[in-house]
């Protein structure tokens, strides 16, 4: 334990994200202060949104800066303390980056999460009961306000928000559409994470094709939308939304890499009334405990264990990222550090 | 009195609606049943709305079936009753449509509304005070909710909706800023309304440009949106709306004759946070109280008198209403009878 290693942000992408844009390098552990606390990680957890970090200008939050640690949620183990509150063997998560260690001030209200790991796996506090999970309850609960017997949609299903969407909708009484890329994610949807039914994308390319299987698929009409990719996926269901229908927007991958699909047809928010909003689930702190509450209880319960993808040790985390972004990952995609 | 003259849908615009959509014919008064009431219209409100009634299909409300009255708000006398709330002469607004005379079956609850006609003129009932200053409220003060020092954007600033708009957010403490066609609206807009500014859509045709003159007018960003007119005048006020913005989707004019114009990047939407919501004024008739209650007050006090564009007689309409849908009007659109 003498010394990290980090992944950093060499450059920003130029169309598409590279493998030259990541940078591994080691740097010695700083001795802690007083107040702060060395946590020792054992997983990190990809998502799409540090994609938008890599690029500079307007994103919806702020850029990285060149040369610092990717940032990243973790969950790990304290090694090392110099708080009250946390001791050697405590297992917390945390925003600790892509690297192996991170020191934290923990006095900072929220930067530290104790964890209890006796019927949940750490690696589960990343997924389904961690920010992924938070992200699909927020905009399920506050956004899409599902009633029973409607039909929420969500895209990217098998995903770790997607499959947490699916579950919270069946606790409500809803009837849940997956939309997916492939037969086999529409199988481990269907099949594993119990949705009543899943589109492939992949097989429904344009958008009067993809709007029919949708129909076919939600015949009473969409009353809700989680969306996660954007493009003609959204066309698609814009058509078949019910009146008064209500749609989250949480990311819209397919603009990530710098493409900015347009909407093609905007009248139909009037035409059927309907509701879009986007929103950040880490400007809802306030919502955190009473979502973890529910996600931990589906977890406990059975109702909500996707698979997760895990990739081996830090220096595999670019090329997982890059699948990432493209698909190729199958339910939360981890690295094990 | 012995005869009613209207104007019905001859046939179905491709494309662009023409004068020769409509037909003037004449018939008989039919005689009055029991709890029905004779009205002798005196204005007959043109509205944007009026031209998706004409196209087959979905839309956001039932076509108009082809060889029926257009359909439209009337205020005017009550000339024959055989119903115990209505008199001779007593002043009313309903949906009387296209036409001299209407019959109405009084019994449905608010089919006919009595007006007070002693400090508001009765033309103003069909604008500031009727059905385009409730649209005006419904969605600044339901989707928008501004608060105060909040900047509010308006399109179709110098129409019945648009004029409202601004003098409800003004009351609300918000800085005002209207979108009109034309050096003469814009004027009209800032020195006759009172907005703060006004961006002339017909001087900035491009996006960048558009964008960069509301950046101009809006120096701390915009906060709520009030649409009415949807294209290249939407997408430089996404551009340039503030983090948690939110745009009451009225109407998207442009639309209406067949183009649909798509938007340009929908990614705005999660980065900045954004709600957009749709809305129909007549879905929420139990807060037209309300609404009229501030509309007539802001009336009374002079705040809110806008212009009003008479065309003279029935056989004017059609005439009337295609320069309403190509921006020709200045104020509120109104036919007298």
């Amino acid at each position: 334990m003498s010394e990290n290693q980090q992944i950093v942000l060499k450059s920003r992408p130029a169309g598409a994200a590279t493998l030259e844009n990541f940078e591994l390098r080691s740097e010695p552990l700083p001795a802690l202060l007083e107040g702060q606390v060395r946590v020792r990680h054992q997983f990190l957890s990809l998502d799409p949104y540090m994609r938008g970090r890599m690029n500079e200008g307007k994103s919806y939050a702020a850029a990285q800066a060149l040369g610092e640690v990717m940032i990243g949620g973790t969950v790990g183990e304290v090694v090392e303390s110099r708080h009250a509150s946390f001791s050697v063997g405590d297992a917390v998560a945390g925003m600790g980056g892509w690297q192996l260690y991170s020191v934290v001030n923990a006095d900072q209200p929220g930067v530290l999460r104790k964890l209890d790991t006796r019927q949940i796996p750490i690696s589960a506090y990343l997924g389904a009961v961690g920010m992924p999970g938070v992200t699909a309850w927020w905009g399920l609960v506050r956004i899409i306000e599902p009633r029973k017997g409607e039909t929420v949609v969500v895209s990217a299903a098998s995903g770790a928000v997607g499959s947490a969407v699916g579950a919270l909708a069946q606790a409500r009484g809803c009837r849940v559409v997956g939309i997916a890329g492939g037969a086999e994610k529409c199988a481990y949807v269907k099949n594993e994470l119990g949705f009543d039914d899943c589109v492939d994308y992949k097989a429904h390319r344009d958008l009067a094709d993809l709007s029919k299987a949708l129909k076919a698929a939600c015949p009473h009409g969409i009353d809700g939308y989680f969306e996660n990719v954007g493009g003609v996926v959204t066309d698609a269901v814009m058509r078949r939304m019910n009146a008064f229908g209500r749609m989250a927007v949480c990311g819209m991958i397919s603009r990530y890499d710098g493409a900015a699909p347009s909407m093609a047809d905007p009248s139909l928010i009037l035409i059927s009334r309907l509701k879009l909003q986007g929103f950040i689930v880490s400007e809802h702190m306030q919502d955190w405990p009473e979502a973890l509450r529910e996600l931990a209880g589906l977890y406990i319960g059975g109702k909500l264990r996707p698979r997760e993808t895990v990739a081996q040790g830090l220096a595999a985390a670019p090329q997982a990222f890059l699948g990432l972004l493209k698909g190729h990952n199958f339910g939360k995609q981890l690295v094990r550090l």
